[in-house]
């Protein structure tokens, strides 16, 4: 099993989607190698061909790329182990969940961090990033990340339904965690992996469950080289 | 099986908590009467002691209270057919659901209706609604309800997670009708049987989706008087 993931200058694997994958590959405690990339070589791994996304996965001579269908490829192949995402009406709910982590946890984090994480980028990949993502928000970086300290606590209170779940069992899956805790977890350490930025509160329950996710496996998410 | 529930002025039953118990009795084809109660009757059901909230459900002399509570009863009691929520963490992205739809879908619908729900609701009614509520929002009602145009636009944004799922599946749980698109219809019939104001725009997938939960066991949803 090979992961392609991306890195930044200081060597940490940073790319949320990523951390789904990691986070469900140690869960199923399937053992895998990593090819470090920036942006600028993505391209490396399918030269000619459509260009894959990271995360992409290779296989038994096959590359399977996104993070959700990695995951259900995971849980086809290792079928001897619980699914993560399973099938029928929890699969989807799931989805649900994937798609308010991405349009809540995401979208919310990278107003608040866009200038820190091209700054922790390797500097190859400089150039690219800013004009990618200054095209893609028609601001400059710095624009985006601009009076984050006003904006912190509107982040925080869109949290909410994850919070109040988390008032009532220490994994958004109940007393384990389930894959859920991994989708909103790649989140928040992709933000901690590019960004000293206090996201969070020390008091808040979204931050006790985060730590929670940073002991699992050994502390596996600890070993990158977090921000600071 | 006997439901307490609540009806306005019109005689409709426009309680969100107990369309997510109506919805969950007719898809387990459960049949049940209904005891029609004004808010300032519920004290009735349970005179002198603890005062219980709608819905309430009654079945072999035991009382169950509270949405949640009603649908693990049934999944219980009813073990024949299919669980509604079921158990591990399939329930407890359910129950994240749920709480998402109480801090966005309800909590996002009260603030354009307060007014007209006041207004749907029985004369005899209308002094508790408007203290309570008044209370509670630290406004007056119409206070809550105004510039309501300007502010609809940012709760259709709000569905957004909804609306990718329904880009990709007819309903939140997929092919087929789960207890997720209970919990979110609830919030959307307590709105049209209480206002007339337009929440969704016809080209959104979130209209069309609530159009097939209205034409679910033949037109059940229908059937209520909804505001004009």
């Amino acid at each position: 099993m090979l992961l392609y993931d991306l890195v930044n200058a200081r060597g940490a694997h940073f790319s949320p989607n990523s951390w789904r994958v990691r986070m469900a590959l140690a869960h199923k405690q399937i053992g895998y190698q990593v090819e470090d990339l920036h942006f600028g070589q993505i391209e490396s791994i399918n030269p000619g061909g459509e260009r894959l996304t990271i995360p992409t996965i290779e296989h038994e001579g096959q590359r399977v790329t996104d993070s959700w269908a990695i995951v259900q490829y995971l849980d086809q192949t290792f079928a001897d182990q619980p699914a993560l995402i399973g099938s029928g009406s929890a699969a989807q709910v799931l989805r649900f969940f994937q798609y308010w982590v991405q349009t809540t946890v995401h979208a919310g984090i990278i107003r608040l961090i866009l200038r820190d994480l091209h700054d922790s980028l390797h500097p190859d990949d400089h150039a690219y990033f800013r004009a990618s993502r200054e095209k893609q928000f028609r601001k400059t970086l710095e624009e985006v990340q601009a009076g984050r300290d006003d904006r912190v606590g509107a982040f925080r209170e869109s949290l909410r339904p994850m919070r109040m779940k988390l008032q009532e069992s220490p994994f958004v899956g109940g007393e384990v965690p389930s894959y859920a805790d991994y989708l909103a977890f790649g989140g928040f350490q992709w933000a901690r992996l590019s960004s000293s930025y206090p996201l969070l509160a020390e008091d808040d329950p979204v931050y006790a469950w985060r730590e929670r996710c940073l002991d699992l496996f050994n502390g596996l998410a600890r070993q990158e080289p977090a921000a600071n």
